[in-house]
């Protein structure tokens, strides 16, 4: 495994990999590994000639007042667990390399961006859509590997790279869960033990909301349901939405369809968590 | 020369050029092909093994109001004259190909788009900078040619390419002129016979300042004579801007520096005109 820190050295890479014809699997990440990423990494591996995995916490992704600052960070366990798994190069920038004095370049998906986690979350989408679309100028992916549980993450950036003309394929995988079915994620080292049983909460109100969906029921109904199961858990501190959505404008499903997306983001004292589902009827 | 118009055809033989070794010049015009694009086409055609250039009327240019509807459109006229320079790739997608139902992403350059023509074209440079990022996804060029007549447009590229990390080179040629001195431009073709010799007052006011900051004259001064020179012309409906300006940040230039740029815009009847020069003291 090759350490890049300098995107230009990284472009000219990818450039010359791409131009001997091979493919290259990109799964960018903000570090903090967790087997949701080692999954996105096997599959990107399996995929492609040549592995790119990408750790960069992006500042222009955080909403003031969020957690950029107490990120997790530990490149150093990170990199471990990337040599075990054999990727063939770690990008591993600095901010000052990918927001140089003067930036001023930003990539703004409407309409999918304000919804969900953009109500609550202003300019978070901009962030990622501009700092992927930059990520993707530097590796030159083949393909590039999406974990579902960031749900309207992934759609943003398929809507980024058909609107913006990439000529990438935007894979997404399924949610990788611990035992208990909470969605693995690196914001889950901020629980202490009693938030962490508490968090379980979330998968609970999902598959209650799945059943609910599956026998029948008016989403709107099925919503409630999902608050009732939520609301029964007393460290959630502040519920952000809870509900049935569909899986492609992220608008409230009001009607019955063939396809939902139930979703949930709340805090656990200060740590805020989502999580979805994917249910066809 | 062949003619493509869809997207990603046009990206599949950019692809397979690049993967061939081959350099791509790239020229983006409007159409109505004048002296100053085929300068340009020329110029790409010198430093590139293959030369595409692209016709697209873009909307998103174009503020509420402007002359999306009546830009001069003669795509056979055009066509007659690429055939003639003997391009390889005539790209002519339409407005639906490029901007489907449902598009949504936008690229904005902030801070330069808001200066000079952004403050009276609300939305111009993001449409310009959008569209650019598109075209250049699929022509995938080793080098890309704009006027230096558009200055801000070509400011605004640079700063977009070196910020999303496109391997590209931007190269800026200078302005082609009519013998009496007004720059090309296909709007000209808006003015009748008397705006026409009227709206050579902007390369008088132009050269005018040159001659002042060359003799070392303040900026502020230099200003007011350009626009002294500009309000004997009567047919000049409204003036947009005049004046001095820094070069790297479009701001007025309030004290000496050692590069400056003079630019106008102003209308003359309906027509509205730019241009600017480029001044070492």
């Amino acid at each position: 495994m090759e350490t890049i820190r300098i995107p230009r050295i990284m472009r000219e890479i990818s450039k010359d990999l791409r131009a001997k014809g091979k493919s290259i699997g990109f799964v960018p990440t903000m570090g903090a590994l967790h087997e949701g990423h080692i999954s996105l990494i096997k599959r990107a591996k399996q995929e492609n000639d040549i592995t790119v995995v990408s750790i960069f916490v992006n500042p222009t992704q955080f909403a003031p007042g969020e957690d950029y600052e107490k990120y997790p960070r530990d490149v150093e366990s990170d990199k471990e667990k990337l040599q075990t798994i054999e990727i063939d190069y770690l990008f591993l920038p600095d901010v000052e390399s990918l927001y140089p004095k003067g930036y001023s370049t930003y990539v703004t998906v409407e309409g999918l961006s304000d919804k969900l986690c953009g109500k609550f979350r202003p300019g978070h989408f901009r962030g990622v859509a501009t700092v992927v679309c930059k990520l993707f100028n530097i590796v030159r992916p083949t393909r590039a590997y999406f974990g579902q549980k960031d749900y309207q993450q992934s759609l943003i950036i398929r809507r980024m790279v058909e609107d913006l003309n990439f000529d990438i394929d935007i894979v997404v995988c399924h949610t990788i869960r611990h035992e208990d079915g909470l969605a693995m994620s690196s914001r889950n080292l901020y629980l202490n033990e009693q938030e962490r049983k508490s968090a379980t909460v979330i998968y609970k109100a999902l598959q209650q909301g799945e059943k609910l969906l599956k026998e029948g029921a008016e989403p709107l109904d099925v919503k409630l349901k999902m608050m009732e199961v939520i609301k029964k858990e007393s460290l959630v501190k502040e519920i952000q939405y809870v509900g049935v959505f569909d899986p492609e404008t992220l608008d409230e499903a009001k009607e019955k369809q063939k396809k939902y997306l139930l979703a949930v983001a709340l805090k656990i004292g200060d740590t805020r968590l989502i999580d979805n589902l994917l249910v066809e009827v």
